[in-house]
């Protein structure tokens, strides 16, 4: 059996739990916590980060932060996760979804403009698959409307933006505010987990607050104020130590991981490919301006009827691919609150998207099955 | 030196922990999820609990199943955690803050009926130190008035509500929906974690949703739906599957943990008992209707000068007593919002109640030290 995914532990994951715990701290911002912080702050290029208990979670801090007003509209893709959409929802804020491209599902930068009203707050560009929005196109739209911009970087971690002039930043490291996720089916993994990258100074304080159940207990505990009182809304976002040390151990392992991931997208892309050219099928568009964190690998058949025999003839073989995202403006929960736009490149990804298995212990010959299998249905 | 808290360890928690991560599956709802969900079920009596990522979560999911509306007012005493607060806050619920009782610190219950208006929603009754409120009083004034009863049982894991007849309810069994905390300062730990138990059936189905991203993914997995979608608000609640294989160990050792916490607190109640003869301090009241699940054991002081001196002593000969909440309705976030009324035994318990530490691992040597030193300081 093949499976979509399965969790891979890189060996010191029990052994740092087990540490947290001799530590005599295994709740929130312990030990291993500061590790992952200085990990993402000293290796990785970000500014100031927040371990959350998930990437939805992270989100739903952003929300807070930007001071969302009921009614106060925020634009992001129809094609993504709910937990996307949620966050805002939660706030009283109105979605406005915005169409995806063409070439890939993330969302239209160029179409972005005629969706802003005074009433905009925020524009959520998701990086799907890891790979990058047109972060340039956006970033000016928000500094020309004066929005926030955050980042979903729930599948993004190791992948970049590139800048007219060669220069690559990480994603997550662009807009005011950005949010991880390293559930079981990201790259770098912790069960549930997530992390909020703050990219604007302005927020960090009140962050820190939001986080620990909207007091200032973090001041207290470096001794800026002799008690802790409630200062702010808040909730408890921050994973327990134990979840810290799991994901400590595989940032470790980043680049080993990392290599693997990319090895095994190389050999989809190298094996789809001649059926992209007999055009059977599409496979991922990278921009000129995104890289790679072979995050995931995903083809689009020509249909739903196609993609639904596609998963039907794979699952016989024992091989369990996976359509992802149905789209929000068509959800139960949000049809009769969406302003009717038809947004008909995401309803196609809604029903063409199939995400083969991937994931670190794939091996060689189990891949080369899934790619025979998939050739043979197309001829 | 004796900390007030220690978390303590049983030995099966980090095997447990790779037994999750070899199942393949570390996210929500995983093999060990289920275990404790049985735990719940099956040995304590529980009719419907959620694992959840903390208890601030566990509240935070109630608040949204009675459908808060904004301006909905909610009853809750003013001595708790701001988890408590917070959570229906983030609803844009009115907190109406009750005072305690004057033998201890839970909302006095006779004093409810004063402050329920057309707007009142819910009562909150928090089980302080596992302690229990007056639940007979409580549910009978929610029927009359037609109110949820969401009980903060943060602290109530193993404690119990005894009826008129003798019968003992588990408290968290009692008002429709509970919050238990597993946070490591409570008897039984997971770092951070908690638990939402719904005693009232209509609240099962919504809750599984809320709890899923607002989805009926759970109705997928059981094949009851061919996809799934989004279909209300929600977040993600769920705990990591290596949280709850922790917390596993934890409950299958809980007579131990327990028979051990009473009998640290019951040597706290004879060592400190004469204090109370001679009139210098008070210890836990607790009224005929409650048990002693030994969570905490606290001394009320004289006022906040003979605390601060008590606790100054206690540091100096390494030991470390710490204070606890503070009146939420003078903090500087709910001050303005407040109604005014004096709450004059909440602010009493904010300047004179002290806990003591009480761990697993705290030996009777160390505990005649504090106890020595807390008999010095007074005489
Ligand atoms: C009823 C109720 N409802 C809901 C939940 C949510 O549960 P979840 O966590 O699962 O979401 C809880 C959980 N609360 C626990 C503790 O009860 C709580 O006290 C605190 O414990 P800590 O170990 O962190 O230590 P501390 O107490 O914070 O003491 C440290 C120093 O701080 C000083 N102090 C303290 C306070 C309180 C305050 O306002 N101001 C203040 O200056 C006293 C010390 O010197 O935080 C925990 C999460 C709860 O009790
Ligand atoms: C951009 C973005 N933003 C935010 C977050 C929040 O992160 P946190 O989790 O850290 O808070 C995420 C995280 N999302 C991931 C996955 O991307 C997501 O797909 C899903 O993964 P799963 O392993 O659970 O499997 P699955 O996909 O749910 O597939 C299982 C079956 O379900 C069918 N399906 C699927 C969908 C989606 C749907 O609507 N309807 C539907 O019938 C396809 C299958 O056959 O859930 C995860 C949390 C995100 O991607």
């Amino acid at each position: 059996m093949i499976p979509f995914n399965k969790p891979y532990m890189t060996g010191k994951e029990t052994e740092y739990i087990k540490e947290a715990v001799i530590s005599g701290k295994i709740s929130g911002d312990g030990v291993f916590t500061k590790k992952c912080n200085e990990f993402f702050e000293k290796e990785l290029g970000f500014k100031k980060v927040l371990l959350t208990t998930s990437c939805t979670d992270a989100l739903e801090m952003a929300a807070i932060l930007i001071d969302l007003q009921p009614d106060d509209e925020v634009i992001m893709p129809s094609y993504t996760f709910v937990s996307t959409a949620n966050a805002f929802v939660l706030r009283g804020a109105k979605l406005v979804f915005a169409d995806s491209n063409a070439d890939n599902p993330n969302l239209d930068a160029d179409k972005i403009e005629a969706l802003i009203t005074p009433k905009t707050k925020a524009i959520v560009p998701v990086h799907y698959a890891g790979i990058a929005c047109d972060m340039g196109k956006i970033m000016e739209l928000a500094e020309k409307h004066n929005l926030y911009v955050i980042e979903d970087a729930a599948q993004a971690i190791d992948s970049f933006y590139v800048m007219p002039d060669g220069t690559k930043k990480p994603l997550g490291t662009i807009g005011h505010l950005a949010a991880f996720s390293f559930h079981e089916t990201k790259n770098i993994i912790s069960g549930e987990g997530g992390m909020l990258a703050i990219n604007d100074e302005r927020f960090v304080k009140r962050a820190e607050i939001i986080r620990e159940k909207g007091t200032n207990r973090s001041s207290f505990f470096r001794g800026e104020v002799d008690k802790y009182g409630w200062v702010d809304v808040g909730s408890s976002f921050l994973p327990s130590d134990i979840i810290a040390a799991f994901l400590y151990a595989q940032l470790e392992n980043m680049d080993a991981i990392q290599a693997q991931r990319r090895q095994i997208w190389q050999r989809y892309w190298d094996g789809l490919s001649p059926l992209v050219q007999q055009g059977k099928l599409r496979l991922p568009y990278l921009p000129d301006f995104a890289t790679n964190n072979a995050h995931m690998f995903y083809i689009i058949t020509k249909d739903l009827t196609e993609r639904t025999a596609l998963i039907a003839a794979l699952k016989k073989e024992n091989i369990h691919p996976v359509f992802h995202y149905l789209s929000l403006h068509t959800s139960p929960f949000y049809a009769d609150k969406h302003d009717g736009r038809a947004l008909p490149e995401s309803d196609f990804y809604t029903d063409t998207l199939v995400r083969l298995p991937l994931y670190f212990e794939l091996s060689e010959e189990q891949q080369t099955r899934v790619i025979s299998e998939i050739v043979k249905f197309y001829n």
